[in-house]
């Protein structure tokens, strides 16, 4: 299905307004995506979805059944319909990567073009990213949690229909999940399905042994057992002993896990595992699911739950805890054609919600030594911050308190995706951002990555960016009053 | 995209295993889709994702890439394979229309056929319909809040990806909401597209009221002005009424509303509606925004916000308050070559996800003189109720909890959809199912449809359904020891 149309209507309102005064027609803006407050009262978030927003903008043509549309709406000028018509890309795409470790306020994204084009994107580039981000984000703590366990991504019969089925479970991937229920998942984006049986399978035959051994006999080297069906601990364990001797280690292949679904699992995980060790049957893993999540699962851990491998569904899938990733798009300057350049801020009595004006850029300063991330410092695009000088961070609100960096590196977050609507970056493999996202997070204290009340890690402004911020606020301030 | 691989690994392994055993070749089994717990502690939810069950039955077919990539796992048979090259949907299907009030454990679709092929149908019909309910559920909850005002879906950005952003939009439109921002979700579902103009507008132009002015010389017939860039009640409104009255007026046209997206919403419009009166604006409506739900919109209510118009978002299109809608999908019974009938029953040491056995359907009691709900009864398919006669219903755990139904009609609740693989079910238009949902809340009682502790809606089973599902866990019990 063509997505162009996967838009609010007012981008295409104001995009008219902007077609009809002809001044607008050389008229650059800049917007930036950013968020303002990590989900789940966490540390940080993970970024996601630019492979989407991509696609999006390659494909990003008004078909004339589009048109056609639109026109009926009774809204749009015919002259408007005919720029539609021949509407192409033309901005420049900054982005940080997928995978990356974000913070609120920063520019994640930024999109700098004529301002009819820069507006209609914002839509379809706030979904992509907002649900990716915030699956992502969820996934990464539901593994961290786990302590780097296998993790499962199952969520897709709860999942908000099938793109976040498809793209939550890359998303899942991202953040570190080893393989997906969701076999259109895994074909699109090369991950590796997993998956075995029901409680239906296992009552649709006379008996849980029968079950057992029919799915023994067809996945000789891949058999999970669902044991819960019944009676656990009764009959669902002894049974899969049963198959493990009586049917897989005689022909050479061993079982590789039971499955618990139900019930009390620390407890029921503990037992199962004792009874598989007295028959000698270490070997054998022992997968858990039910309605996890982070929370649950260090719960369990911390119960000592014996628990290998672990099945996530509905609470990852639809970030349950925090099912919004709140991503915004604002404008950030206007460029006149006659070299005019106007930052733009957005107010708000509400503080938290007013915008950072400018052009702008992000480094993050890392300490030479542990390589651990120190803070970020959001600049202006054309700033440039010298690894061989002490920098002193402040914060924005609290000038007083400031942090001065030392024996530091510097890394820019953002690359160009995309070059006056060409397409300037290789979009990586899966497995590469899975793996660099690791890294990420790897480059974070354990303050931050705490569950409970992080430490707030440090993104502030520059000197000269913060100084345009206040004088933008005296100025409207004098206007107001 | 074809959808047939939209589904959980393990339908195809258990299917393999089906096939592998000839003596399954003729078995057919029944599964019901029905959830245990209405979201948001209610006392009803509402039935919705039908129609893209019914598009993925019509489309499931497997393509040969499909049945490469299935190679590609090594776990399938080339026998297994040609099988799902040739595969041909045969089942029957039963279903409660969408808009349908409905109850947990009710069976709300029935799939009844080869037993392959029941199987492989559940993770995508539970993923359409747990999210379209959701989102149905919830947006009838906000318009209900809301009084039945004009209440405007605005959700795309938060949705969780492009189907969530689309499927939601239809889906609060069957909840009552009566536009929706998302073009392609209008588009396609012939909805009313809604919007104005967004901060970035604003900030654009030179001042507020240049940005109004332009906008209503582009859309006079429908203008809205977003009044809360700077100062809402010192620059906004003014600028508005000044737009209304300079601009609006000399020309023939009323300044259709003014939206208010931050701050105290109460206090704001309650002010900006004296203003507007005092200018001679009455008929100028307000409109607002900024993260409503329905529990914000009965306390702005209560508070006598001045407020006609709502624009909903992040918190209904996710569902935010609780986004898992559980509907399962439950192996009911097993029908033999030799016409042996067994009865299944999934069991569970929580009482409460024991399923109901048997072929089933649900009657649904109605009162002769109010025309209100009384009770709904799952009973089995062959059972009739004769209404001249008086019904009593009676708790399933408590049975000494009856009720007696006298003068009243009875209504089946699932109507046939696919018969042997066909669709025999004409989809109704979207107006419709939004009309038969706000009749179908119409038919409950006021308690049954209260926010906070609603009381409990009669959904008992017939006798003789109680009997075989009574005997059935007698049998287990006896079995476990």
């Amino acid at each position: 299905m063509n997505k162009t149309l996967l838009t609010d209507l007012y981008e295409l309102t104001m995009m008219q307004v902007y077609f009809n005064d002809e001044s607008n027609k050389d008229v650059t803006a800049i917007f930036d995506v950013f968020f303002r407050k990590n989900p789940d009262e966490a540390g940080f978030s993970i970024f996601a979805g630019l492979e989407s927003v991509v696609r999006y903008i390659e494909n990003l043509r008004f078909s004339d059944e589009d048109i056609d549309y639109l026109r009926s709406l009774n809204k749009f000028s015919d002259g408007f319909l005919d720029y539609l018509r021949e509407f192409k890309f033309e901005c420049d795409v900054w982005s940080v990567k997928e995978g990356t470790v974000i913070f609120p306020k920063e520019p994640l994204l930024t999109v700098r073009g004529p301002i009819l084009q820069v507006q209609l994107v914002e839509t379809a580039i706030l979904n992509y990213i907002n649900h990716q981000s915030r699956i992502a984000t969820k996934a990464e703590r539901i593994v961290r949690a786990a302590n780097y366990d296998s993790v499962l991504e199952f969520g897709l019969r709860r999942a908000h229909g099938a793109d976040a089925g498809i793209q939550g479970a890359r998303s899942s991937y991202i953040g570190g999940m080893v393989a997906t229920s969701n076999v259109l998942a895994a074909k699109e984006y090369n991950m590796i399905a997993s998956g075995t049986m029901a409680h239906s399978f296992v009552m649709s035959c006379d008996t849980e042994y029968e079950a057992f051994k029919k799915y023994a006999l067809a996945y000789p080297d891949d058999t999970v057992l669902l044991v819960d069906t019944y009676d656990t601990l009764k009959s669902g364990v002894p049974n899969a002993i049963k198959v493990a001797k009586e049917i897989l280690e005689p022909k050479g292949y061993k079982l590789k896990a039971i499955r618990l679904d139900s019930g009390d699992l620390a407890y029921l995980s503990k037992k199962a595992r004792e009874i598989l060790d007295k028959e000698g049957l270490d070997y054998v893993k022992i997968a858990a699911s039910n309605s996890l999540d982070e929370y649950l699962i260090k719960s369990l851990k911390s119960e000592g739950a014996k628990i290998d491998i672990w099945g996530i569904g509905e609470r990852n899938i639809t970030a349950k805890s925090d099912p919004v990733f709140g991503g915004v798009y604002k404008l950030s300057q206007i460029e006149c054609k006659d070299g005019e350049i106007i930052p733009k801020i957005k107010l708000s009595d509400n503080v938290n919600k007013i915008s950072n004006p400018c052009f702008k850029k992000v480094y993050r300063l890392y300490d030479n030594d542990s390589n651990k991330a120190i803070g970020d410092v959001i600049c202006l695009k054309d700033e440039i911050i010298d690894e061989e000088q002490s920098y002193i961070l402040f914060d924005e609100k609290d000038i007083w308190k400031k942090k001065k960096a030392e024996n530091y590196y510097i890394r820019e977050l953002q690359e160009k995706i995309f070059d006056k609507g060409e397409l300037v970056y290789e979009l990586p493999e899966l497995n590469d951002i899975k793996e660099y996202c690791k890294k990420e997070v790897d480059t974070l204290w354990d303050e931050v990555k705490r569950f409970n009340n992080p430490h707030k890690y440090y993104v502030d402004l520059s000197q000269k960016l913060w100084d345009i911020k206040s004088n933008l606020l005296q100025k409207y301030s004098k206007m107001k009053g």
